[in-house]
Formats: structure tokens, sequence, C-alpha cells
């Protein structure tokens, strides 16, 4: 008995037979007594069906129209749930993000939730009915509507959730929970039956793109406990949250990220500031630098090398270019075909056996490492991406086989 | 130089091209120093998609639900019609029927505008912007979503130019006017330069499918000015206001109406009260009667016949096999296959040689008249649904050919 905030993605809702499917799983929920508040995202493909149809239109159309657009997407699933429940024969509402109370900022396609009014979400619950929710969207002061951005169906349902003071939130996806490495490519993943905030995010952030980090964030910083779970199988999933019982397995998962690249600024004098310099420069330009190598001079010149994601490549060299005069006699080089290996766990720095356990497996798979670094639960490696499925099974195996 | 507020129905605005096509004639008329307020319908078929959704899913879902889902129609299609003005370089905002300020009364997929909340519609204007509005649908006391049945988005454009005091509500349709019978049918037919609001009523009525009814009544109760245009052609149109000058064409148009049966009890006592008893009965059902017809009595027994349209078919006989017993004696019997056809015109009362033409033309046709009805501006007959088609062309013939 309590209030369970429940949220379907996509592929959950994607056409009518899974819609029913849902429908007997929220009201079972509340069936067991509980207060059910549904968060849904659009059906399957319909917002990229949307936003084809507006490219068609203005390739170049203002964020605002295209909110205005994509909103609907959740709009439609969110009635079509409801009435998939009345045919169950239960009292249930189904209401848009403004409707909910969703109050964002005004950057349009991608706001951030400022705070929800509940007065009709609680209205609502006290007459008993299942509450519906359209995801990923809201109102921002000027009465305009504003999407989330992307994992915004996530986000809405935590930040209900916290609103609420639910007891949990469910998050309902295709896996039915979080793995120590990705099912599809590593024989004997395991799930796992729970995780730290702190541990998600990292692998969140490594590519197991299981919850987004902003969904995860928010859980985090008002005590949200999240349940990742399977819309298909009914089966324990796993529980994220603040503190995890101590547990025999040290390590949570091993992730794997190909969309990254390695920059380099060679030949730059070995002079104090010169990190600074190019660190600041690429954040005044939003690119977000990852790991970071610096070799040792050679001849008063040295090399500063970073990693950054793909999709911000071409950025990252264009200001390095542009401002070249700054950094007199250096070259500008770019690595791609590498991936960044993963593993992360809580305190794992206070136990110096798993990075040599680690490493050791690498070099027993004869995978060469190009860059490490690390964390307080976290140690990262950049390797040839052709080598990296081979680098996560002989890492997972190394951890996790009995 | 206006305010000018125009209306593009579902196939006007069906695809890109289209919607293209309707933001240049937004635009020009923006670029003549016009405000524009524009509202549209949903694209093509996209409504009907959205009740097949739901029926594959619960064919007995609630209204509020459905409406939730159909609003989502128009929402796109403004939205998409705003990035095409935006590419062509304008100032443009699209608003949802609750952002526009539509309030309705509480009756889903019928609900009737309460008023309109013109705040933010007329601080956009201020800005000049073009606005865009999604027709049918506004928002009821209980801050839900509700859509204005058929009809409904002329009737949004009636009451936004009601409401903001426009200068003109410009209909585009697929027609380019109102003609003094269906073109598609009738040769010669002609299109009218001018006709008044109980003109265009009684046409509306009679089959005559430019405008809703609900539309013209609103215009004629708050003075608007109705242009019905064609948003393909860039031809003058038919203007619907309320006086109209004096032409020398007293006969403005012969409308036919095939959704019509007639019923009729046979065999009733003739004593006082037994039509209220009929009639009073049928309006409690909300059975609307068209033409009532009640023949002399025949040793004390009589006749009462009427029409009713076609929908109505069942309930109305469904209620009066149910209260046969307050008419001991008397025969219930149904007539499908007849048509009404009607000429409407103002001050066609007073020009008694208006009904000979008619009756004369018919009867030239060798078209059997089973029952008449007159009223102040129209005459309408019931004859055989076969002879429908040619009795209009003939009285057609008779009025309209030189």
């Amino acid at each position: 008995m309590g209030l369970v905030v429940q949220k379907f993605g996509g592929s959950s809702v994607r056409d009518a037979e899974r819609l029913r499917n849902v429908a007997n799983l929220v009201t079972d929920t509340y069936k067991q007594g509980n207060d059910v508040v549904v968060v849904v995202s659009a059906q399957g493909d319909t917002t990229d069906d949307l936003i084809a149809k507006a490219a068609e239109i203005n390739p170049d159309a203002s964020k605002r129209e295209m909110d205005m657009l994509l909103a609907t997407g959740e709009q439609i699933s969110c009635s079509l749930l409801a009435m998939a429940i009345e045919k169950l024969g239960f009292p249930v509402v189904s209401l848009t993000g403004w409707q909910a109370g969703f109050l964002t900022t005004s950057a349009y396609s991608n706001a951030r939730i400022r705070r929800i009014n509940t007065e009709r979400l609680q209205t609502e619950l006290d007459k008993r009915n299942i509450v519906i929710v359209a995801g990923f969207q809201g109102l921002n002061r000027y009465d305009n509507i504003t999407t989330l951005g992307r994992g915004g169906s996530d986000t809405s349902a935590v930040a209900l959730a916290a609103s609420l003071s639910a007891d949990t939130c469910q998050i309902y996806t295709d896996v039915d929970g979080v793995y120590t490495a990705d099912p599809r490519k590593v024989k004997n993943a395991k799930k796992l039956d729970e995780i730290s905030f702190d541990e998600m995010l990292e692998l969140a952030t490594l590519g197991a793109q299981v919850l987004h980090n902003r969904s995860v964030e928010m859980a985090k910083k008002y005590g949200v406990q999240i349940e990742v779970l399977s819309s298909l199988e009914r089966v324990p999933g796993t529980i994220v949250k603040e503190d995890v019982e101590v547990e025999k397995m040290l390590i949570k998962g091993v992730a794997k990220d190909e969309n990254v690249v390695r920059v380099s600024v060679v030949g730059v004098k070995d002079e104090p500031g010169i990190a600074h310099k190019i660190f600041s420069l690429l954040a005044k330009h939003k690119v977000n630098v990852d790991i970071i190598l610096q070799t040792p001079p050679v001849d008063g010149l040295q090399a500063i090398s970073f990693t950054v994601s793909e999709d911000q490549k071409e950025e990252t060299l264009a200001v390095l270019q542009r401002h070249s005069h700054r950094f007199p006699g250096a070259e500008i080089r770019c690595e791609d075909g590498i991936a960044k290996v993963s593993i992360v766990g809580a305190g794992m720095q206070s136990n110096p056996g798993v990075a040599a356990t680690m490493f050791e497996a690498l070099a027993e798979a004869n995978i060469n490492i190009k860059m490490i670094s690390t964390s307080e639960i976290k140690i990262s490696v950049i390797i040839d991406e052709d080598d990296a499925d081979r680098a996560v099974s002989a890492i997972h195996g190394a951890f996790f086989d009995e």
C-alpha cells in the first residue's frame, strides 16, 4: 500500500497489444491497494515521424514550434493508455504535462523542470483515479509548451515521485534490470539486485543505456528510490538507491563507450597555464572533455591529449584551429577508432587489487591500453575500438566468472 | 488594413505542399498590412486515423479521453503551419485551443464555446505576430480538453472573429463559394456574390455542405461577416452577411437532402391533442422532426406523417413502438428511399409565382410530390430519392437558365 509512480517507454506502449499489457500491469498495482501515477513516452516511432514531417516543411523550424508539435506524441499515448485502462473497468484520467502541473524553464527542446504544481494530481488521486501523465513535457513561464530533451520521460517520472513523495519510482524498459555488462554482448552478464545512485551515474555516463543521467541525478538529489524493470517479463528488477547493502560483489559492471575520439595538441611549450588555456577555451565553447593525459616534456615541448565525444569532434577541432595562434608551433591531431571501457563499483579505490585484475585481463587478451583514468568508483581505459568487445568480455570474465 | 480571421479545413492543409500554399495565402494577407489570426483543422485523415486507433483499444472509450486524443490533430497542423510561415520569414506563433483562451461547456465531444479570453491573442497581435490557432477545441471548467463536434473549426473561427471584432472571417474550403446548386451535379450552377445569414442557414440545413449551421448561427448572432473562398484558386468567393443588396435573382439556391425518411402513424383517432402526444414524446427523446403532414380524417380515423433524418430512424421507431399503447389501433409505418429538395431565397413568400414555377418544373419532369413544406424563405418538397437529381436540375433550370 502506498503511492507508486510507473514509467513506460516508447517501445512498451508502441501498439494496441503493448498498451493492453501495460494496462494490466498498472491495474494490478492499483488492485494491490496502491495509488498509481503513470508516466508514458510517445508510442514507438511517433516522435521520429513527427520530426520527419516538420523537416519536410521547414528543416530550421523554431524549437518553440517543434515542442508544440512533439508534445502531441505523449498526449496521444497517454489518452490511449487511459482508454485501455477504462476497458478493464478502472477509474482513470489522463493529463498533459501542463495539466499535471509541470512548470519548466523556457529553454525549448531542452527545458528543465522548475517545479510541479501537484494540486490537480492530488485531486485526482483523492478520487482514487489512476493518473496517466504525458512525460517529456511541461509549460514555461510564457504559457508555452516545452519538452525536456533526451531522457525526458524518465526525468518526468522521478520528478513526480519526488513531488508526490512516492514510495517508489518504477522505470519499465526493454531489459529487466541493470546488468554487470551488456547482456546482448557478454554471456554470463549478471543482473544486479541493487546499485547505488553514484554507481548508476557512472554506468549511465559510460554507455549502459538503461536510465538517463538527469533522472538518476534528480533521484539522488531528492532521495527517490528507482526500480528498473521489464514491462514484458514479470520478474524482479534492479533497485537504484542511496545506500546499498555491502555485497560480496565489489564491481557493479563493465561498460563500453565507442562514441569517443582522442584529440592531441602536440609540441606545446612546457610552461605554466598551458592546460588551463586549452581547457578553458573548450569549456567556453561547451565542449565536454573526458580523460586528459599530459606527457612529460621532451626538450621543453610536451603533448596534451584528451578525449571528447564523437558528436563534439568537429566543434573541438574548429575551436582549436581558430585559436591556434595561442599555441605557437603546436600541431593538432585527432584519432578516431578508439573506445572507452570502464569498470564501476563503490569502494574500488581502497582495494588496489581491482585495477591490477583489470589490467591483467587486458594484457592476457593482448589488448594495448592507450590512456587510463580513475575515480573513486571507476577505472576507465582507452583502447582500440576493434578490441572493445573482447576487452569487455575479458574484464567481465576476470571479475564475474566463477 | 484590419483584422482578418482565416480558417482552413483539413484538405487545405493535408500535406506539406498544401501547407506551403496556405502559408503563402496567409502571409500575402499579412503583407497587405492586416493583423491575421488563422484557425486550422486537423490534416486530411488525421482525425479518422486517431479514431481508428482508439477503436482498436477501446470502442467504448470515454468522450473525455477521446477529446484528449483528437485535440492533438489540430495541435499538429497548427504547429506545422507555423513552421511553414517561419520558413517564409514572417513572425508567427501557434496556439492550442486553451492557449488561445477558448473556454467551453463541459460536454465532451460536443462542447459549446462559452467565451474566449483574448488576452494572449491580443498580446501576440500587438507583437505583430501571425497567430495560428488550433480549431475545434477548448478547455472546460475542470481544465480538461474538450472538442466542439461537427463543424467545430468553422465555429472556432467565427467565435474568434466575434471576440476580436475582426473585419471579416474568411472560410477557405474546396469550393470557391456558395452556389445556386451543387456544381458537381448541376451544370449552369452559379456562384453567388452574396447571401444572407438566414438564406445560408436554410441552405446549410438542406444539405449544401459549405458552412456548418452552428457557425452561421453564431455569425448572425454577433454580426460577423463571413467570406467563403477556395484555398486553391484565388478568385472572389461568396460573402455571407446580414443585409444583402436586393438582386434580380430572388432564389438563392436549390438543395437536396437524401438523409431523410418518412414515418407515418396511421389510423389514430381524430381527437384533439393527438399531434401533441406524438411530437412531445419525440421531442423528449431528442428526435428532430422536420416536415409534418396530417391527412383529413376518414371515418373518424386519420394519419399523421412526418420526416426525420436517417440517423434518427431507429430511435424514432423504437420510441413509438414502446409507447404504442398511447395510440390504440394505430399502425406505425416507415418509408425509406425519399429525398427532400428545396429552394431558398428571402422574400419568396410575397411572390406567389415562385412556388408555381417550382411545381411546374417538377410536373414537366414527371416527378411526383409526396409532401410540401413552406417557410418565409424556402419551399421544400419530398419526392422519390431516385428522382432527386433530376428534380434539382429541373428546378434549377426553371429559375436560373437564361
